[in-house]
């Protein structure tokens, strides 16, 4: 079970193009191209189960809703349900002005003409036929000559033109492809579309849509580049074709494939949304558009609404958008490990503080918001995080704000039960964990029942109150210059129990129907360990009492 | 619900890099570079459940058996289940003397303590030291100047030396990342590894290995290539370092940039299997290491059974390996549309026939059988499908070689079919289009019981039979030049059907347990229609005559 020792006897290196003084590596994309929608037509031919007219139009709907002016509709002559449905989309009326459909035929006489007779009565409409010019295909396929191979175009185009010229009343445009044309000679390529080019006569007005497909991916996506370069600057009468690029993602590279081969001259990409196509599939319209909106150009395409996107997809294809698929993938805006954490957490912090709108949160290529996602989901906690993450799941979602120095204390207790349970840790978990670690739920050693507060002539203040011990309510008191020192005095007086305060915080919380207040408090035993403790409560005074109670409560865990 | 009209108040285009007299377009990947997995460090980290010390096992071992040489198994000092799990990895042998087992840290001196601590044993390991270095980092995370943050790689690189120098027994390599760097200013992401360099005193023979993340992707693959160019140009003593490139999926380009960036001059990639790490994942290890194999360069990994390790990804990761994941997924060696159904047929008839084993079959772009992959779940039929699809099905499963004249006949019941069901067709559907279209179950019009055969006087052949007529059996008998033209005679005799023979064929079925025959007939009726009949039967000559009346009974379906 071993792989073959010397792959090269079956598999031979991609020809790299002979292109002097290459343009496009320094390039930008700041431009939108024209984008062609092929999920109704490449990407139906390669489901499992082709969609039937209810999905299809559902599918049609979304695209036009997501801005989509062109969209390949199907392969009339391949079937009677492509064609019925083809005519029922122009005969419904369901195709708005603003858009052309286009459909796909191979180069045959009586499949052109059944093309033509499915979009009668269409406004406008684009005709695309194809022909494979490689060797492969040539050699094994059809057992033909390159002119062999040519002249099936040139028919083809005859007949287009003929068939166009029967039907004034509808607008049309028309499409060639050089099927296979990444693994075909560039100039077989440029010689068959010139051929058809002098039989339909396109102007720079009424250009020819040419697409230059990489029918299936099979080298490096610089090398495609290179080939539309090249293709760019030979093609006679360059300003009377519309480039078009159809990438296949056999090699992982499609979407990079197409984006640099529109650096290289292009004028249009061709794909699916999330990628559907043959095989690997083709180029995700999806992340090519939304990797232009996240370098600040305007795709024109519209996927605020990512979500609702994705359920039609979903429910038309049945295949799922992976997880990890970019922008749309459930786990794309969720960071797990505790630092990548930490950086969201502070990015979305100076996010809300800058005074501009550019968007520099760490891990995050995009606002989720931009796609109607939600922050909220963005962060979870496992045993790979660290303090962001928690102090993250509580500040949402119960408006805890953590003194930093008290995060780390936290983190080791979060840590010890990611660890024991050996799964996420969700907002409920971490809060029970909080609870537990700051003994905040019920019954514990110390509990306060009441108390008062009362000022001494000196001006100290007295705190006077019943505390439950082990379920014993016991009437304590003690003096200090504050409350919290009043509180530290009678736990000394009452209990025996010395501790100090370090530090101590407490603010308003601001989720939850009540106001509440939280308070912290760092205290020191005498053994110079710290304690924690946390109090909630609807009066901030007798919050900190409870913080003070829960720090003693940690004090007795620590005690031997 | 639209987008926003214009995102360039939020984003701005990705800044080129100065780089002059740009090399890589040119190059070309000629050799497999070093591999890490980081599987078990990034892929975990970014699961919704990490993985257990069983599972991570099985995927470690999955890793060894698929030839990686470099593992990234953690990162120790994050918790006791890392720490324990690599430390446990160490005692218990699992590491074989040809592995190296690296482990992550952040530049902190306790964790880098940590860290050397798990590894306590190890015939070799590396440590992999990093730390962000760009302006969101320093400026939102960190808020520190360029050089504190480079103090922070110097102290951690000082650690390192430290801790290596007290565990002489362990054979210890070093990495550092300066993490964003894809984000960050070229200059000082040199800075920060030339610091790093004059700490620990790399030499050619013992490099260290500096990693250059797109810890997010930012850019088009090209830049990250640029990047890269840049770096190894201008880093000093570069003979010294060994260049990793650790690229993100978050444009859908991870697995070009991390080609290209190789063409720019790094060594190693770090990946995941199936693309798998935070948010979209990083570079997918199996896509690139079999683009490198389909360019005959063998990549020093074995996916030969590629089914087995998809298996424990999917169990490890529990997230599935996509429908359309390069290599891997269920759909990409399957072809539904006709055209590329029957290419691929032609593709494998001349791949039989070919003198060479140069893999050059359309639409796919390596032999499934490299992968441990069958033929037989190439082609499915649906309503896209043309002849191609159903003759290579009816071959595969039944050894039945349908003449190329009657294919386009069948494909019409084909077409019928699959346009009424509306679903993909399976083998068997097929098989029952085609017993239903040629008559071949039972009760039929026509129906033969038993026959002898004569030879006359006069050289001419004698049928004499039992047919059964709509299940009534009747002697009958004609005269011909040879079996067929008897049962001709007799058709046209006994029944006033006249029959014309146009074109006949039979051949041995190369399937099933019992050696049988198939005939295939072309009859024309008297209207000038065409009928095609089929036998199948032990003996080749009463195959000739189901086939016969096969065409016989498909004749009365004609009739009105």
């Amino acid at each position: 079970m071993t792989m073959l020792q010397n792959p090269s006897v079956k598999y031979r290196p991609f020809p790299t193009v002979p292109l002097d003084n290459r343009q496009w590596p320094s390039r930008v994309i700041d431009k939108a191209p024209r984008w062609l929608s092929t999920d109704m037509r490449d990407g139906n031919q390669s489901l499992i189960d082709p969609m039937d007219a209810v999905k299809k139009n559902r599918f049609f709907d979304t695209l036009v809703k997501v801005g989509l002016k062109e969209i390949e509709v199907g392969f009339p002559a391949a079937g009677a349900t492509e064609f019925d449905f083809i005519q029922n989309l122009v005969r419904a009326g369901r195709i708005p002005d603003d858009v052309m459909v286009q459909v796909l035929t191979q180069s045959r006489e009586d499949l052109i003409r059944r093309s033509f007779e499915s979009l009668e009565g269409a406004k406008q409409a684009i005709v695309h036929v194809y022909n494979a010019v490689s060797p492969a295909w040539r050699d094994i396929v059809f057992r033909m000559t390159k002119a062999e191979v040519r002249e099936i175009a040139v028919a083809g185009a005859k007949v287009i033109r003929d068939e166009a010229g029967k039907r004034p009343g509808t607008d049309w445009h028309f499409e060639y492809s050089p099927e296979t044309f990444s693994t075909a000679e560039l100039d077989f390529s440029i010689e068959c579309c010139e051929a058809v080019m002098q039989v339909l006569q396109p102007t720079p007005e009424r250009p020819i849509i040419l697409n230059l497909p990489a029918t299936v991916e099979a080298a490096t996506a610089n090398i495609y580049a290179d080939q539309i370069e090249y293709f760019c600057r030979n093609l006679p009468n360059r300003d009377s074709a519309v480039i078009s690029l159809h990438t296949h993602n056999d090699r992982g590279t499609g979407v990079a494939a197409a984006e640099l081969g529109l650096m290289a001259g292009a004028d249009r990409i061709e794909g699916c949304l999330f990628g559907n196509g043959e095989r690997t599939g083709n180029c995700c319209l999806v992340t090519m558009a939304l990797n232009m909106y996240t370098q600040g150009v305007d795709p024109g395409l519209d996927f605020s609404d990512i979500d609702a996107v994705i359920e039609t997809v979903e429910y038309c294809n049945q295949i799922p958008v992976h997880q990890r698929h970019p922008y749309g993938g459930e786990l794309v805006f969720t960071a797990f490990s505790g630092s990548h954490q930490d950086a969201i957490k502070k990015g979305f912090e100076a996010h809300e503080q800058q005074n501009d709108e550019l968007w520099r949160v760490p891990y995050l290529p995009i606002d989720p918001a931009d796609l109607g996602r939600n922050y909220e989901a963005v962060i979870r906690v496992n045993s790979q995080s660290g303090k962001g993450g928690f102090a993250w799941v509580l500040e949402q979602d119960k408006g805890l704000k953590l003194p930093k120095r008290m995060q780390p204390h936290f983190s080791k207790a979060v840590q010890r039960m990611a660890d024991e349970t050996g799964r996420e840790l969700n907002a409920a978990d971490i809060w029970q964990a909080f609870r537990h670690e700051y003994h905040l739920s019920r019954p514990q050693h110390f509990q306060l029942v009441e108390y008062e507060e009362a000022r001494a002539a000196d001006g100290t203040r007295i705190f006077s109150g019943k505390v439950s011990v082990k379920g014993e309510e016991r009437s304590v008191s003690g003096r200090g210059n504050g409350l919290i020192s009043s509180v530290i005095a009678t736990l000394r007086d009452s209990f025996d129990l010395a501790l100090e305060v370090n530090d101590y915080s407490e603010h308003a919380l601001n989720k939850g129907s009540d106001a509440r207040a939280a308070a912290y408090v760092e205290c020191v035993t005498p053994n110079g360990d710290t304690v924690w403790g946390v109090g909630i409560d609807e009066d901030v005074a007798t919050a900190s009492v409870r913080a003070i109670l829960s720090a003693a409560n940690g004090a007795l865990d620590l005690q031997p």
